[in-house]
């Protein structure tokens, strides 16, 4: 601590969440449960089991560094053990699956399939939407490298999104397989790391650029409408046109893309190989019903290239949205995976095939939102019994376990307030009603009900103050038991 | 790095959970997640909302220890930002609640009711059964200095262990009132705040002790049966006869209680003030219905001395288990809670009283299944359909997809193994059966289902491996549609 350090004492820190971290109130909360309940059910359907790894691993076992004594905290957000140790929290579900398959193998049902969902960390320059700590839902598959097990990831994905509640055609899994990019780039005889690298990137602009600007990439290189030059790969012409062709080849049923694919690959064991393996994972999704607009082969897809060893997903979502400016914005990626075969061969030196997928639950609870008109549904608060007088209280009580004996939430309330102040709580809490205990009521064992929609909506219609609160709308006063009926028939509605 | 570090690229981390953390299976997640559900519910139906804060808090927010520069890992888990901000994370829920509020107070409805679950971490030295990583969940009311908002989160607590699942009275919250031990010492002068702590050490061993015990710790010490000897608080013989009725006056009705305590404490203001809480959350608990047995006010109970300024709650259960010698071990607290007016006001300078209720839901879930004979109980795995020829997967998947629809997990051996290694998979997973599609199965439009709970039953009376394999017990063979009305026959009985 510095001289100018105050008395500890007398220290008031602001309140304010660190950078890049949120709270989560009760309506995204709720979106983003039933999201996961849904998702959860859907693959143990398919025979996955859930798995808890907890909020750290030691860094060495993350993958993505060695503990590098520095810089520590590059990309995860890591802390030294008092063993000296370094530990850091998950960023992903994929690595602690990887350290658990390898430190319980021989005791595992194999292949093993587990899926899990929780919080990463990623320890990145905040901005906006793009928060330090997501949700993530995965399903893995370890232990089999039959292509049905890829396929099988993918079927899950497709029954997982409709599960959450997207509407059909909403999202598209597009599928690749990195053996068709290896045996392409060497049957082109593209054998330096940067130029293939070159190849790959131009291949992953076709989204944005199209095909006319993918062949400049592929060439000499692009000169965007700012004037920025990027550099080309330099392939020579014929080898421009076999990508292109290859490229091309999607956007077509399975078996058309298949049938394209091959006509390109015919001189490449590695693209032919990886053709067979996207063949039976054709086969595979037919035979598990998933339709041609939900999962569709894109050789044009490119990702994670220093992880996926075989097939590749992502998952686009189709729906559009607005920015503040009005313009049109693509929502894109809610999750993706693809195979990756050297994960768990890090611990134990031997190779042990894994497969899997990754929903980003945040992404998709906001794109459900998107799809219910903009934001997730609220969530009504509970009945509010309003507190008269200090002496009733119990009575107060009282009916509130009646109410909630009906399966109604209702509570107390319990500030110091009067009546106006615990009207506005309950509007705020978005209560479907209140219930009041006067002394009248008390005399005549009746209680009244005010139905706090219908006063809303009547409340619009009525613009004289006296005639409202003379006509005092939605208020009824009956015997008790007929008030908690009228109760369920209020929420019924609401 | 030294130097005698190996090559990054040859490096084979070892694959463990650091120290301190575990892994969680199938079915201590879903015991874990029935408690949460069935606890939130409870929540919900009082009146709670959720709410979900960040991972990570600052660390000044947390309240527990000013960032130190030499030491900023002390108790709790920290990274400092580079922004050079120390952030940690929570250690609990509460302490993130009173930044939210303390954040957002103008914008939230009032008295603030929220829940929380989820995991919080401490960086302790870890143990047997000492976890540095575990869930609590919790349910706070802020913004209210009533009693009976105590009372209501008292109410909450026992409805909660009930919805868990816990049998009638093996439970008991226990209650008391820090004024009722401040006016206690007060009105026998002990002032001397040295003393104060060992009174209150002294009182804490009542549970463990006895009354003979107390005694001799308020009076001049106690030696153990090892012959250690702890200092006693050096009371006066009427002092001890004081603190010794006030702690006796414990085990009986809550009205019985709050009588003894009227006399012990007639001439302390704070005292008589903390007994007239207590009368109104008896009185609540009243209207509330919460019984005698369920929450009792207990007068030793000390709990969280730099933190608790009212009421205190301690939940005891009241089970007991055996340890590996054999002996009688009692389980303890499972939850704890009280009034704390003072945790806003750290970031405000402004008193914002609070009360609220922490459940372990780890050792909740613990106790839960020792209930039910010792450990959570295991997750059936899915019908697994066999895998003999790779040219049939197609069928299989299609024979998945049928179950499923009729709301059976399902799944298709994905492995490359034989027959042998498929049965032991799916007796692994504790599969409610397997299914077969083999030439015959389907030249004929059939599927052969083996019963695996009955056949593992079967077996044990079948000695003659022979007959074993002629009988085929608990395998049927039928036409698709009746295997699957089979299969749910088997699942409703499994």
């Amino acid at each position: 601590m510095t001289d100018s350090t105050p008395d500890p004492k007398d220290f008031r820190p602001e309140a304010r969440a660190p950078r890049g971290f949120a709270d989560k109130r009760a309506s995204q909360i709720a979106a983003e449960r039933r999201l996961i309940t849904a998702v959860s059910k859907v693959y143990e359907d398919f025979g996955f089991e859930a798995l808890q790894t907890s909020a750290f691993e030691y860094a060495d076992a993350l993958g993505k560094f060695l503990p590098d004594a520095d810089r520590p905290n590059v990309g995860v957000f890591a802390v030294e053990d008092d063993d000296d140790q370094w530990m850091a929290l998950r960023y992903d579900h994929t690595a602690p699956l990887a350290r658990f398959a390898a430190q319980n193998w021989d005791g595992l049902p194999k292949p093993f399939r587990r899926y899990a969902f929780g919080p990463v960390w990623r320890n990145e320059k905040p901005g906006p939407g793009r928060l330090r700590e997501f949700m993530q839902c995965d399903a893995d598959t370890v232990g089999t490298d039959r292509p049905e097990a890829d396929a099988e990831i993918i079927a899950l994905a497709v029954a997982g999104f409709k599960a959450a509640g997207l509407p059909a055609g909403s999202t598209v899994l597009k599928i690749n397989n990195r053996k068709l990019l290896n045996g392409l780039l060497n049957s082109l005889g593209v054998v330096d790391a940067g130029q293939q690298m070159g190849v790959l990137r131009a291949i992953d602009k076709l989204d944005r650029l199209g095909l006319t600007g993918v062949e400049l990439l592929l060439g000499g290189g692009r000169k965007d409408e700012s004037g920025d030059f990027t550099k080309g790969a330099n392939l020579n012409d014929a080898a421009i046109a076999a990508v292109l062709a290859f490229v091309a080849a999607g956007n077509a049923e399975r078996s058309v893309v298949l049938d394209r694919l091959a006509a390109v690959l015919a001189n490449s064991p590695e693209g032919m190989s990886g053709l067979e393996d996207l063949s039976r994972i054709g086969a595979t999704l037919n035979g598990l019903g998933v339709g041609e607009a939900d999962a569709i082969f894109d050789p044009s897809i490119v990702r994670g290239l220093e992880y996926y060893t075989g097939a590749v997903f992502e998952a686009e979502l189709l729906l559009e949205t607005r920015d503040e400016k009005g313009e049109l914005v693509k929502f894109g990626s809610v999750g993706g995976g693809g195979r990756y075969d050297d994960l768990v061969a890090r611990f134990t030196g031997e190779r042990v095939p894994a497969t899997g997928f990754s929903f980003g639950v945040s992404r998709l609870a906001a794109a459900l939102a998107l799809t219910e008109g903009g934001k997730a549904a609220p969530v009504r608060g509970p009945v509010v019994i309003i507190a008269f007088s200090d002496s009733d209280m119990g009575e107060y009580f009282k009916l509130a376990s009646e109410i909630r004996a009906a399966g109604i939430p209702a509570e107390v309330y319990l500030g110091r307030s009067g009546m106006k102040a615990q009207m506005k709580y309950a509007d705020r809490r978005l209560s479907p009603a209140v219930a009041m205990i006067g002394g009248d009521e008390l005399a005549n064992g009746t209680v009244t009900i005010k139905d706090l929609d219908l006063g809303r909506e009547m409340a619009a219609e009525i613009s004289d103050n006296k005639a409202w609160r003379e006509g005092r709308p939605g208020q009824v006063t009956l015997p008790r038991q007929d008030a908690i009926n009228h109760l369920k028939t209020i929420i019924k509605s609401s």
